[in-house]
């Protein structure tokens, strides 16, 4: 008996995650411990493993699996398979490889001269290459093809079905509820906010959020807690996953949110279905939803009351000389301080989606609308003063700030945001099914969160599409409404002054 | 114009380079900071890499190369590298894949079945593997082909040109000299050797050893040092080779001399001359060749009077309260004791190549003159007692000690002994050219050295035979001799009792 088509598929899906973790290692190690003249070598081994990942993904022996796959009476987790794979099948051969080679030697120089342009703070070194790297992207959306905008084309890279009207209609009413909130927050005579100072120790932050990510579930038998730049959380496979922080010794807060933010991403991929490693269900489902359970963690859980009603004495024994003076209350309040500022990044829970929001509309803007990249600065600064109410005084810290587009990235931005929208419709999910989820966050008990989120979530891979998902899950129709809720209760009651209509 | 057979060989080595130095990345990090539950995936992460690079070196393009290359007008470097290229692709195709695959089947199982030997102390449970190995080790000298003697087609694996006659010759010279030797050491009245004890922190201990390696050449920038349950050195590329230790908190000596001996070798990969990466002229010449620079470094440098009257001064500085009572000359005599051991990881200088003799003198008898494996015990307790007259009280501190047989490596150990020797004739050269060198050693500068290996060894890769390479640089017909009277000369002081005829 031959084999069938399905089982064949997953063979090469299989080799396909090992070669991808192995990639991922060489990522993950040139971030955190390659000495540093191994860089230009190490590019080279990405380069080279990651086209021999492109040859298996695109492989005849493959596109024939797809096709006969068809025919086959499948599982209904079969069939998801199949559909993923067709759609990763789809893009992977989209590109024809001359396009792909001008688009990577085009983001190699536009990074170099992104730096430059940032570094002296003068955009218009960046334009001629920001303008090609829109074309660019025009032509890739044209080479995958979409239904109604380009821009459709690359936000489907990073969250499938996500276009430019869903994310316009979510994005306005975020801005109708959010932009007031703000308005209102820095209208308000602020709420003291005693300012938490002192020296906190490397080693001491280390070992707190190593407590606090054990207790959310994560395993340091299945993964690691590393330092680099930019916090970030990579997988080999469900038991090899990685976190990284960095650490301020001024500030108790950055690395410990990091870690919460980080293993939100770790036990998302610690939770996939080993069973279907090597196949769509053991996948992810989208930049989204994985944004969605790091935010969830890291802002419904790591910054809210019940968290610190449990986690400050710790924090206090920790830290017992830089905190003496400091209280629960205010210490929360601290956590969570709204402020407008320049710097995405740097942004509080209520300003960071309009970061974004103004990133997006730019965004589809060069793409659908062929927005002159030379309106960029203006544009970008007239948004600021609209929705944040602060003008950037120069474009290192307004346009140059972000690393996306020289990375040739569009279509990315609005994840971040899509992220916590879902969030905000998980957590009310989780709330009705653990009504005393605060009085056990009390007591410093964080495993039902895990528990809840992997039966949610993670146990489903790609099985379903993210809109589909958190419909399941809520019982509701999708909208931005939860999150713009959630927004609202939370911060009135952290400036109880502010009056919104 | 095409392109030129050699450039197009050199495309693929260059390939091949990268996807090994992945796999070496991959085999690091498993050593030295995996969490523990990713080992499955690990293995099967590397098989398949193993798999594609396999594939690669054993291309039909690539051997349509070699065959064009044949009749280009080539440079001596390139005809070199064909000539290496030909002998790696002779034994890449020489394996059957069935056969590979039970050779890989049968010593997956035997380390299991060792392991267990070893803990019961059992050489009856792992004679049925061992018969297996044996007589699969055989086959693959079959397969690879020989002129006298099947082991010399295992030996070449590891050290090319080695033959058992000549093997044989070398180990005979030694025997002659250093059983002697021994025995007088062990029946003179032993030079007060007061015994160095306290406790040595890691944290000083690993920095100490960092600045001595700093010393030596090594760049933390091309390079890192960590922690892992055996030292070893592995190299990604010259621009990123990485070294492993580890260290005993009762003991101050076995950290620094496992980084001084595994930074012997990364000066090694780190000197291999980079425009030849990916080609054998960008490759260590040998397993011998190989361990010579390490154990070059090791005794001849870092056990040496010369270089403990630079260093122990600061030694004292970084310990002062257990070495408070202990002399430079004391401290020296108890880093070179001799002492008879059953294990040999644990050997000292002069009884070291008595373990490895015996274990090529069974190895050989097993492979040539089909030696019943059941006499081993017995054979290698015989062995003991007469070359190092002590006697195992058991397997487990006998024959079952190494793991090698077990992983299939036959024809390996003699290459511990051959780098001693190698060693040896290079010192000698080295010393004929710097005769100030003990000079210099005492102001600990130890530059020069890797300076002088480089020239000597390093940037020649594999362009010439291990033997021929040590007769150009020594100008004298290479031989054991070298070897032997170092270890005279120097021990001879060490233990000014002993009398040798």
């Amino acid at each position: 008996m031959s084999q069938k088509a399905i089982d064949s598929l997953k063979e090469l899906g299989k080799k396909a995650a090992l070669l991808s973790g192995a990639i991922h290692l060489l990522e993950w190690d040139q971030e955190t411990l390659m000495p540093e003249e191994g860089a230009a070598n190490r590019a080279e081994q990405l380069a080279l493993l990651s086209s021999i990942l492109h040859e298996m993904e695109t492989a005849e022996v493959f596109k024939k699996g797809l096709e006969q796959a068809e025919n086959e009476q499948l599982s209904d987790e079969n069939k998801a398979c199949l559909r993923e794979w067709k759609r990763d099948y789809h893009k992977a051969v989209a590109l024809p490889p001359a396009f792909v080679e001008t688009f990577a030697r085009t983001t190699s120089q536009a990074l170099q001269i992104w730096k430059e342009a940032r570094e002296k703070s003068d955009f218009s070194l960046f334009a001629p290459m920001l303008e090609k790297i829109v074309s660019l992207n025009r032509q890739k959306a044209d080479y995958l093809g979409y239904q109604e905008k380009p821009y459709d084309a690359l936000l489907d890279l990073f969250e499938p079905q996500a276009t430019t009207a869903n994310i316009t209609t979510l994005f306005e009413a975020l801005k109708k509820e959010i932009v007031p909130l703000l308005k209102a927050i820095n209208s308000t005579k602020k709420v003291e906010q005693e300012s938490v100072k002192g020296l906190f120790s490397q080693d001491a932050q280390l070992a707190f959020s190593r407590q606090v990510a054990e207790k959310m579930g994560f395993s340091f038998k299945k993964g690691r807690l590393d330092l680099s730049t930019h916090p970030f959380c990579t997988s080999l496979h469900p038991k090899d996953t990685r976190i990284t922080t960095r650490i301020d010794e001024n500030d108790p807060i950055g690395c410990l949110m990091g870690v919460i933010h980080e293993t939100g991403h770790a036990l998302y991929e610690e939770g996939l279905p080993e069973e279907w490693f090597g196949t769509p269900l053991g996948q992810a489902l989208s930049m989204g939803m994985h944004e969605s359970q790091s935010r969830f963690w890291e802002t419904r859980i790591g910054q809210s009351r019940p968290f610190w009603k449990g986690f400050y004495p710790l924090l206090k024994k920790t830290f017992p000389k830089p905190l003496q003076n400091i209280d629960e209350e205010t210490f929360y309040r601290s956590v969570n301080r709204v402020e407008p500022t320049f710097i995405r990044v740097e942004a509080d829970e209520v300003t960071y989606p309009l970061h974004v929001i103004l990133r997006f509309e730019l965004e589809q803007a060069l793409i659908n609308d062929k927005l002159p990249v030379k309106e960029i600065p203006s544009l970008w600064n007239e948004k600021m003063a609209k929705y944040l109410e602060i003008t950037p005084p120069n474009d290192r810290l307004g346009c140059l700030q972000d690393i996306h587009w020289s990375l040739g990235l569009m279509g990315y931005f609005p994840t971040y945001t899509l992220g916590n929208i879902y969030a905000a419709t998980l957590f009310d999910a989780f709330k009705n099914e653990h009504p005393d989820w605060d009085k056990r966050l009390e007591t410093t008990d964080l495993s039902f969160v895990n528990e809840w989120q992997n039966k949610a979530v993670h146990l489903h891979g790609r099985r379903y599409g993210s809109v589909e998902l958190l419909e399941k899950i809520s019982k509701r129709p999708f909208s931005a409404e939860p999150y713009t809720t959630y927004l609202k209760e939370k911060y009135k009651k952290i400036y109880p002054g502010i009056s919104l209509s």
